[in-house]
C-alpha cells in the first residue's frame, strides 16, 4: 500500500500566497513590495493587486491613472465617451499589453496562448485581457478541471492524464483528465464541453448529458520566477470541478498535443503519484476536493481535514459577483 | 417552479459574525468589547474567544489565570502535577460551568443535553467541557449531518426532517435527515451511525456501508439572545456532512422526540421551503453544501456561486489541528 500523500504540504506550495489580508496590509516588507490596486471605471472594489515591479515596467497609457502614494493604484479610466464602457476597458488593457509584447519584456506573454480571460466580479462582465497577462494585474484565472472516473469490482478508478513533454508549463507531469482555462466569453461548463473532445476524445454529447458540476477551488498562488517574472506576483484562482463517470466503453484518447497519455489508475496508483509529486501541482488539488467530496480523504484518516477543506476554498481577495458593485 | 431561494442571504443568517480577523481585531467597536483569548497549558494557541460578559460573570477558580490587559487572556493552568493534563484541564472546565448551572446565570446551561465536546486542534485532545457550555468560551463546536436522498424517475428526492415542537431549539423547524453533535469521544461518523438509528431508525449497519463522507462546512455564528445571553457570543462551527443514497425500501421513521415526521420532497419542494425560511438556519447550509456538490446550485445559476463556496468553508479563527502545536 502506498504511503498516504503529504496533502497539506502538496496543497501548500499550489496555494503560496502569503494568507495575509492584502487589502489591509498594505506593505508586503517594506514600501518597495507594496501592491498596487487594480480599479475599474465607475467601481470602487479592488479588483486585482499588482507588483510594484510590473506597475514600473509596463508602458502605461492615457488610458490608466497610476499614483504611487499609499494606498497605490492603477486606475482604469472610462474612455468610452459615455458608450460602450467595457469594450473601451478591454481596449485599454490591449494596448498596454501589445506593448508588453513588442518589447519582450515577460517572455511568457509571447509562448502561452493567445486566449481572453474576463475579469471576474467586474461590474462590466465583457471586460477581458489576455490571458497570459492576468497574473501582471493580479487579476482572477478561472479554469474548470474534469475528473473522470470508473466504478469497477476492485473499487473506483480514476482516468489520469500525462501533460505532453513539448509544453511550456509543467512538461510530462500528470494532469486532470480533463482540464482547461475559462476564456471569457465561456461558461465553465461549456469549456469542460469542448476541452472533453478537443483533450480527451470524450464525445460532447455524453459530457453534456453526464458531467456533473460538483464546486471549485479557490486559491492565491505566488507566481513562480520559471516563468520569467523578477519578482513575486500574486494571483487568485477559481479551478471549476466537475465529475463524469465514465463507462468502460468510453476510454479517453490523445486528441490535440497537450495530452501524451492516459492512465485508467486505483487509488493506491494514483496516492502513489502524488507522494511522487508527479503531478502538476494544482491538479493535485483538484483530486484532493475529489478525495474528500467521494469519502477517500476524512476527518478520521487525516489530521488536517479541516485545514485542507477550507484552505481548498479560500477566500479570494478580489470580488466574485458583480452583485456587490 | 418554486422561486431560487436566496441563498447568500440564507447563509449569512448562519455565518453571522462578523469577517474581521478576531486574532488582530482586540476592539470590536470599543474596549468593552473586546474578547479574551482562551489559552490551555502548554500551548500558545488561542482555542476560543470569550466575551468580555461571560469573563465577568463566570467565577473563575484558581485553575485560571486571567488578565485583562491587551491582549485579554483567560490562561487555563496545568494543575496535573505532571501527570494526566487533560484530565485536569476537564475538571477545571467543569468546576467553572457546575458552579455557572448551580447559580442559573445561563438558563440554556440547564435545559440542553448534558454531552461533552472537545476542543478541536488542543494539544491534548481528550480536553472536554460541557457541551451546551462551549458557546461561552468560544469554542469550536462540532456537529454531523447526514442528507438522504432517492434517485426517482422523477429526479433526485430529498428526506427532510420536522423537528419536534417541544424542541427547545427551532421547533417545528425543518432539518437535515440525521443530525447531531458530536461527542468528545466519538468520531463525526460513529456520530452519524448512531443518530440515525436514534432519529430516523436507519440501521446502523446500512449506515456504516453505504454513508459517504463529502466534507464538511465551517461558519462562525454570532450566538442570538433567544438562548438568553445577552451579549453576541462568537461560536466555530464545523458541520461535517455525510450523504446517504436510500433505496426504496428504507424509509426514515421518526424513533426518538427529537423528529416529528420525515417527507420525502423534491428538489421544487426543498427550495420552496428555503424561500419559506422553514429550514433550522444552519440546515439551510448544510442543504447548500449538497446542492452544490450535486450540480443543483451553480455558477451558470447563480450569481453569488463562489461567495457561497468559499463562505461555506470559512477559515475559522481557532486551530483545527493539533499538529501546528
Amino acid at each position: 500500500m502506498a504511503a498516504e500523500p503529504p496533502y497539506l504540504e502538496l496543497l501548500e506550495s499550489v496555494d503560496s500566497f502569503p494568507h495575509i489580508d492584502i487589502s489591509k496590509t498594505p506593505y508586503i516588507e517594506d514600501e518597495s513590495s507594496s501592491f498596487y490596486q487594480l480599479l475599474l471605471p465607475n467601481d470602487a472594489r479592488c479588483h486585482g493587486y499588482i507588483h510594484p515591479s510590473v506597475v514600473h515596467k509596463l508602458a502605461w497609457t492615457a488610458s490608466f491613472q497610476v499614483s504611487h502614494s499609499i494606498p497605490r493604484t492603477v486606475q482604469l479610466l472610462d474612455d468610452s465617451d459615455g458608450k460602450d464602457t467595457a469594450a473601451a476597458c478591454s481596449r485599454a488593457f490591449y494596448e498596454v499589453i501589445e506593448k508588453a509584447v513588442d518589447s519582450k519584456i515577460y517572455p511568457f506573454l509571447k509562448t502561452m496562448q493567445w486566449e481572453n480571460y474576463r475579469i471576474v466580479g467586474a461590474k462590466y462582465p465583457t471586460v477581458q485581457l489576455l490571458r497570459s497577462a492576468a497574473r501582471l494585474f493580479g487579476i482572477c484565472s478561472r479554469g474548470a478541471h474534469m475528473t473522470a472516473y470508473v466504478r469497477t469490482n476492485d473499487g473506483i478508478k480514476i482516468w489520469v492524464g500525462r501533460r505532453a513533454a513539448h509544453l511550456f508549463t509543467y512538461p510530462g507531469k500528470l494532469d486532470t483528465t480533463v482540464a482547461g482555462g475559462v476564456r471569457a466569453e465561456e461558461s465553465p461548463f461549456e469549456c469542460i464541453v469542448h476541452e472533453a473532445a478537443e483533450e480527451a476524445s470524450i464525445p460532447a454529447d455524453f459530457v453534456r448529458a453526464n458531467a456533473k458540476a460538483c464546486g471549485a477551488i479557490t486559491y492565491v498562488a505566488k507566481s513562480s520566477t520559471a516563468y520569467g517574472d523578477d519578482s513575486s506576483l500574486m494571483t487568485p484562482v477559481i479551478l471549476y470541478n466537475y465529475d463524469i463517470e465514465l463507462p468502460e466503453h468510453i476510454v479517453p484518447r490523445p486528441q490535440d498535443d497537450e495530452v501524451e497519455d492516459f492512465y485508467l489508475w486505483d487509488l493506491e496508483q494514483v496516492k502513489q503519484a502524488m507522494v511522487n509529486r508527479a503531478f502538476k501541482t494544482n491538479c493535485a488539488a483538484v483530486m484532493m476536493d475529489f478525495f474528500i467530496r467521494h469519502g477517500i480523504i476524512t476527518d478520521e484518516n487525516e489530521k488536517d481535514y479541516l485545514e485542507i477543506l477550507t484552505r481548498l476554498h479560500r477566500k479570494l481577495p478580489v470580488p466574485t459577483s458583480p452583485s456587490e458593485a
